[in-house]
């Protein structure tokens, strides 16, 4: 840890404390400028157009993650399911995306072709469009290789209302997958461990699933979010925070492919604070769980679909896990990162 | 220059012929994904949305510019004013903009409020608020200091048909006023050369300008463009390109500060190759030139506006510059960058 608090650390972008108060303290100096608190514990803002039913949304993210090529995927479709994911989030159909690229220079071109011929296939298949964008050099050594930044439109409908903010004592948490596939591929990856299994990016994009649980359950989710940088753990901590309630998670609900869980132990990390980026949380009517938990199963990208817990009412914003032996565990809210440049 | 074809250099990045080279190829490569040609001229792309009357724009670029401050304003102010005018050149209201940033481990945090005081400056005096962002670390070395992306939204009324394919022989070429202020002030900062006079970027947001034009002189404004990378006469060949028309500029009328043309003769550049991030190039009725002339004179950010040439009809898409002394000389198009890293 870097004890200077007078420079940006690694830190201050993991997703974790340091991240959160980088950005309070940023937004505080922004504040006068956009007048759209609400939007400030969301990854996507919505705004009303002059004569459109319903809203827009927008969205950006920057990926930085290395290695640029994982098992599962690479830069260019991470950047495209991302922004798409965090549109999805907000409850709105993706229209389409911008996509800007810094390039290092003496990248091979070649990469640059398979990252780009992979951005298409990700757009392609998601029906996102991308219809803007931009390149830009720097010199070597200025950057790592390429660094993409997307940013998205989507469209909500004005009956949708799914934000941090909705959770609710008596809603059940579900979750639409396995945890923490990406980010312990792109540390294995990183520490140069070859593990056995399949180990792969979960990356996906969301918005068919979210489109489909919001049209047959009408008003029934009330949060969603996918946890990327800081996990689960983490992204609970934000929306219980958010919402002034607490969660309680079943330890033994929760999804995790055989794989990751050998490759935690072996690494010593909690699959609950490691990133996902196909995945989302999901906060519903407790009546209605069954029913989405059958509807997410029944897609593809919601096949490891699970009830992982529930929402309690409490003074303190805290997640509580249930563990497999009955006792209960407060997770701590993550302070930096494991590792940086995981998206 | 950089002889290797199969990687990317710094060439790639400046504006000119290998830009355009490069964004064609990787546009190749996302073709089916768009399937929006139309869009591929421009710097913003319009799409329209169910239910809205008019049509959206969307803009993206990220700022690399070294030094990060510079005489005039800041890799903050250049973000913020960059998309917004991407925007206004499509003849759209900016509505928001979305800001991500990538930092350095190690960027000092006082710059980074001082780059984000900027940017909330910017944005108010604007009145385009942003209203989504993230942030991004890389370890020390991995970056150099701080890239902005920002992307925007603007909204463009139906009647409203201003591209970059719209130049008619007739037309009159303007631009909003001095040339290479920007470029000249970078460079000559890089160069750590002390010049004389008052050299400072020309950063500004055109919005309220291209606004007051559109609304005064409906259906005169055939083609805006903001000559950034690349310069006025890089632009200007694009422009002439996408059209199917040629340009003749008269050397004479080109407003360039003294400051500007003495660095220039200093460092030996020729400022129609020069950035400018606050000018515009409009081809118009040549009826109506001299009118929208006053009427942008009327402006700040249009008092040095002139009257800088015409379009004529010509087999071969060129540019052509009338010199002083009355002869003529074909403007090349640039292939790489004088310097990179200029926005």
């Amino acid at each position: 840890m870097n004890s200077d608090t007078s420079v940006i650390t690694l830190d201050h972008g993991g997703g974790g404390l340091a991240s959160q108060r980088l950005v309070s303290r940023l937004l505080g100096l922004l504040e006068n400028s956009s007048g759209q608190k609400e939007n400030t514990l969301e990854d996507a803002a919505a705004l009303t157009v002059p004569g459109l039913t319903g809203r827009l949304v927008f969205s950006t993210d920057s990926y930085v993650v290395e290695p640029i090529f994982f098992p599962g995927g690479d830069i260019g479709k991470l950047a495209v399911h991302g922004t798409i994911n965090d549109l999805a989030m907000r409850g709105a159909t993706p229209l389409c995306l911008s996509l800007a690229m810094i390039l290092e220079e003496g990248f091979p071109l070649a990469e640059l072709e398979r990252i780009t011929k992979s951005i298409s296939e990700a757009s392609r298949d998601a029906a996102v469009p991308i219809i803007t964008g931009d390149t830009k050099v720097v010199p070597k050594g200025k950057a790592d290789k390429i660094f993409i930044t997307t940013a998205g439109i989507g469209l909500v409908d004005t009956a949708v209302n799914i934000g941090a903010a909705g959770a609710k004592p008596g809603d059940a948490v579900l979750i639409s997958g396995s945890i923490g596939d990406h980010g312990i591929t792109i540390m294995s990856q990183r520490a140069g461990i070859a593990l056995q299994g399949d180990l792969q990016s979960d990356t996906v994009a969301l918005h068919r699933l979210v489109a489909r649980l919001i049209s047959e359950f009408p008003g029934a989710i009330h949060v969603l979010r996918d946890p990327t940088r800081g996990g689960v753990a983490t992204s609970l901590h934000e929306l219980a925070a958010a919402s002034g309630v607490a969660v309680e998670l079943n330890e033994e609900s929760l999804p995790i492919n055989p794989a990751v869980l050998s490759a935690c132990a072996l690494l010593g990390l909690d699959p609950l604070w490691l990133a996902n980026e196909g995945k989302c949380l999901l906060f519903c009517d407790g009546g209605k769980a069954a029913a989405i938990l059958a509807a997410m199963r029944a897609m593809d990208e919601g096949r490891q679909a699970e009830i992982i817990g529930r929402v309690v009412p409490a003074a303190a914003a805290q997640v509580t896990l249930r563990t497999v032996l009955g006792g209960g565990r407060i997770l701590r809210s993550l302070h930096g990162q494991p590792l940086p440049r995981i998206c």
